[in-house]
């Protein structure tokens, strides 16, 4: 058997390794919060949004890949969608920042890779938003691209993620159910000194709040002490910032993405998305030094789109008042909690470029859960 | 002759001298900008924006006072209107800030005033808002009071300025001419080391950019190298920072106040608000350390108010395009720079607190102008 | 007896429920966090900083009060302190934010109080300031006050503190053990449900990690789902957002101030204040709409003290490397957290205006967390 | 003769036009501000500052290129600079924005571009700094890089930077005279409905001040209302915004790179940055929606190192206190406003892409600045 076969084989195996098999955490019995959460459970619950993977294991060091989200399926360049992004650490190299805190919408898909990706996966929205019919006369475009560090297990430095890999995970994006754990984005990641990965998860605000969805996706790859619907697992593991940890994987970061229907302008949107740190520290992340932990939210309510090439001076939009954004908090406070666990839960331990890091021990972890 | 009715007619000398009966800089012939103003070259261009004084001059040493500004006439606080400030150079003690940053909107009239009075002009506005009908169970305020620091000419430890200054400010609020220099919160001001004061301007949209009108209050404190209309007029006259400046004014403030109908919402207002500091920076200010340059805009666009108690979840509003908003940052600009000229043509030389400031030479600059 | 009399007795049995004679979580076995607390678990163990209170209670409805925590005993004015400010929801009237921010220090002690009392507060701090030898020649302070509404237990309509209330926490500051529950600024407050106030809290990091003391706290006014340690407490006792929520305080909010001994500068002040929202995170807030959520954080070092007249051009500091403040946050986190228990365990019920608003059951929760 | 002769030449004959033989303003008697430069009036007047350009032009429709400042010659990612950037109006695709603000500091050299082209500039910037000997392990780099719009004279979507000519910009920097105008980033750049292009300046501080040095290098591609210290020349010229603006020009941007030995750590460096747009604001900017404005300021001051491999916990920096950097505000206003008025005279007429775009009237312009 010659080498291309055995790294064939080798390659299958970490493949259904990192299939999802395990159930998620609340079909076990851990319900985070006090409201429900969408149909799948998963950021795609709010009507229109599709997530796509695109997974790179090769050979001993290649473990990375790409997640992309869409907000809705179109030309979302000619019809941007309100949006803002919250840099809860900025130690990161997101791209994008600046224009849609400007302008307060998005004009891209949003990607997650790695981070020495990132310029590869801009040069991809950059291809993809020139190459949309109707864009033909498009001179600029502002990709909105997150990363972590996938550096402990993947051969960062080599840059694996090719263009044609955004491309790829933009072009499966689909609704329904999300892959977790070891893929896209997520393949390499370290969460609390265990595998961690993509996860989602979503809320759904009861009508009489505005019926609104409230879905989010993450990128785990950070660190502190872990708490599993404030049981504290991390301690009890032995495993947690000050004890115990990754070298390396400490200051990992977390990408967040969130998307809703309700109809919320871009200042609503960033008080939204501030509100995802707080998910995050439910879980007992830190957000260390070298984090970069970013949210990214945007609303897919159809009557705020805002047009690339306006009729008139004018948008009429229907917003929601201050007042009522209360819930929206707690769903995505929720559902950012909830998605981090989620990730937790579905990936598998995993070993590259020379190092091992193990899944969480689910069944141990579920019997704490018990008690 | 006893001391009261002595100190009495210097008050009413002192106030013959503050009147303005100088021809503005426009009126003399300088035209600043490519736009043309409104009706009274004033911030109440702008539909329903009334401006009120209280000038506050007593024996040697009391020269201050308190400006009002009305976005409309009604409970500000039943129907907010949008706004954002903008912290040019924070070195002061506005308040009202992060409230109107995190919601968007602003509840009661803006009060300028010197910085040690401060408290008592927010105390003056709860009162004037807790009194309002409709009021009664109101039990948060966020009053917006900006100060700059008049204590070379006032004393200003003394605290001259009594809540029903405020009040009087308020309740004489006026649409029309404004009055200009030594007068309210600009009684006691230095600018460029010359008397400064209260000044305003407005602009005129045509009606193929949307027929807006935007209209700039300032109170003018502050230091650099004077330029009127792009004249280098204070190293002319040997007057500038490095060289000649009054001990103590250099590091004055400026507060501006800009009004506009045009229907921006609080993020457009923000990026409007900050425009203003280009507008200064035409008239040679520097934002110097000590400079507490802030800018307070808002729009009294009818179909934006905010309602207090809102009758259903989301408000309807049309809101200017991104695309738009250009025309409204030249306006800006250019009302910045000639309020700030008007406030240095309008204002009088004045003596208090054992300080005298000198007006700017109008005669001689309009000679320099005209070479 | 006459009515006085009575309303004295009244008045002393308020104060005796107001005592603090119940025992603290942790020494009922309630440890939240891996790290070491000081010596008196408050933000009086970083050296120098000392904390009073003014509590307001008469008659029926008076229940209000200032608290003043000073970051060293001295002229803070001539020398001032790296500080930062945090806006985790900026729904509120606290004084002071832009200078901070844009200066990077605090020149007063910091004041708590009730919403409407903040002028009232900063007029004390500018007397304080004013009145301290070899502050004859200052025109200028920036007091810094902080406030959550008690309206719902206190006539905060009456505006009921006076300039001397506030000036009495200043004088009676003290180091050592600090007072917490119904007193000072948390007398009238109400915290997911039930009777807020006043908690502290403090963690020392191992001397491997700097040694550093890390010292908090808080004026608890807000809601969300309470959840004590991990516990899901709130939901328990039936008593969380969207569930038997009392009327007008759901929307509260936190008051957070952090001290700490470790030289780090006004950028990395910032990011430790933003810590401290991931602590309220951890006890169940969620930062609603209407929570004005503040933190203000400062460095003791006196290495770092910034003088108001400097002899030099330059200031020579030693200051902590970006690397290493990550303990700092988990500490931050950690004493956030602990403060807001505190406060709740600390409190007692308290009627007010009419209303009632109960201790958190203790003992009932104790039973909880042991199960 | 074929093509590729034919079009070599074409290529001499558009790099000799493009040749700045030209006086710069200041050698005409353009004499901007109050403050003197440095030597070259350039921003490599701060010690070990070099810049380095590498200029695209080829057939019909290539006309971009790339500039590359460096800080000081040396790995930078081991020893960074303190750093800011300030978002004058952030419709851009600036990468590292976050980085840089959240830590303080820059890892990198600053390279600028054209829009598109700034995933490519980052890809090298990591290629440079993962080929540092002493780089072997680093696995994460945040690469700075600006941008303006070029599209109106370069074929901005066929993407025509290459990492090599990144690369070459960064190997062939240079300290002493700085070549202006149709170079580098500018080469296809349009400023007031002139050819614009690179310019740079620099002040220099008395003693009595500190001696410092202010250097500023823009990128100028923005439009307004041109006005050359202080003459209206876009209105004489009948060329301005609103007024015969060239198609897809007017919203252009400007890229300002400030260095200075001054030893200012992030916060007052983010001060300083603030104060660029106050220049720009001068030669009749208005930084209108399109426009992206960003200001990235570093100090070379030596003792303001950041170690990327910290020796001790903390660093003893020597920095300049708050009140002494009011000349520092004055030399960057004066130094941008030059700096961009030198790149206007540096430009040359170019056509690409089927379009023209004439260079400011020089001779004209300076019988105007006699008058």
């Amino acid at each position: 058997m010659h080498y291309t076969t055995l790294s064939l084989l080798f390659l299958l195996m970490l493949y259904s390794s990192s299939a999802n098999s395990q159930d998620r955490p609340r079909e076990s019995g851990v319900i985070i919060g006090v409201l429900p959460t969408g149909t799948h459970n998963a950021i795609t619950d709010v009507p229109g949004v599709k997530v796509g993977h695109t997974t790179r294991i090769r050979g001993k060091s290649v473990r990375t890949g790409v997640t992309a989200i869409l907000p809705y399926d179109g030309n979302i360049f000619q019809q941007k969608v309100p949006a803002a992004i919250y840099l809860g650490n900025g130690f990161g190299k997101l791209a994008g920042y600046s224009q849609v805190e400007e302008l307060g919408n998005l004009e891209t898909p949003i990607v997650l890779t790695n981070t020495l990706s990132v310029p590869t996966a801009v040069e991809a929205l950059i291809d993809y938003t020139l190459d949309l019919p109707g864009n033909e006369n498009v001179r600029s475009v502002n990709g909105v691209v997150g990363e972590t560090n996938d550096g402990y297990l993947n051969d960062i430095r080599g840059r694996h993620v090719r263009k044609k890999d955004v491309l790829g995970a933009i072009a499966n994006a689909e609704s329904g159910p999300v892959t977790e754990g070891n893929v896209g984005a997520g393949t390499g990641t370290i969460c609390f000194g265990f595998k961690g990965g993509i996860g989602t998860s979503s809320r759904k605000l009861p009508e009489s709040l505005g019926g609104y969805t409230v879905g989010v996706l993450v990128q785990t790859n950070f660190g502190g002490v872990l708490t599993i619907n404030g049981k504290p697992v991390g301690q009890e593991l032995g495993q947690y910032y000050f004890k115990r940890q990754i070298e390396g994987s400490a200051d990992g970061s977390c990408m967040m993405v969130l998307a809703t229907d309700a109809p919320l302008d871009a200042r609503n949107l960033k008080r939204v998305a501030k509100r995802a740190m707080l998910g995050l520290a439910r879980t007992g992340g830190i957000a260390s030094n070298g984090s970069g932990d970013y949210v990214i939210a945007f609303s897919t309510a159809e009557s705020l789109r805002i047009p690339y090439s306006p009729e008139k001076r004018t948008l009429t939009q229907e917003v929601l008042h201050n007042d009522v954004v209360s819930p929206i908090f707690l769903a995505t406070i929720e559902a950012t909690e909830e998605a981090i666990i989620n990730s937790l839960f579905a990936a598998r331990t995993l070993t590259g470029s020379g190092h091992t890091v193990e899944a969480l021990p689910v069944e141990r972890v579920l019997q704490m859960m018990d008690r």
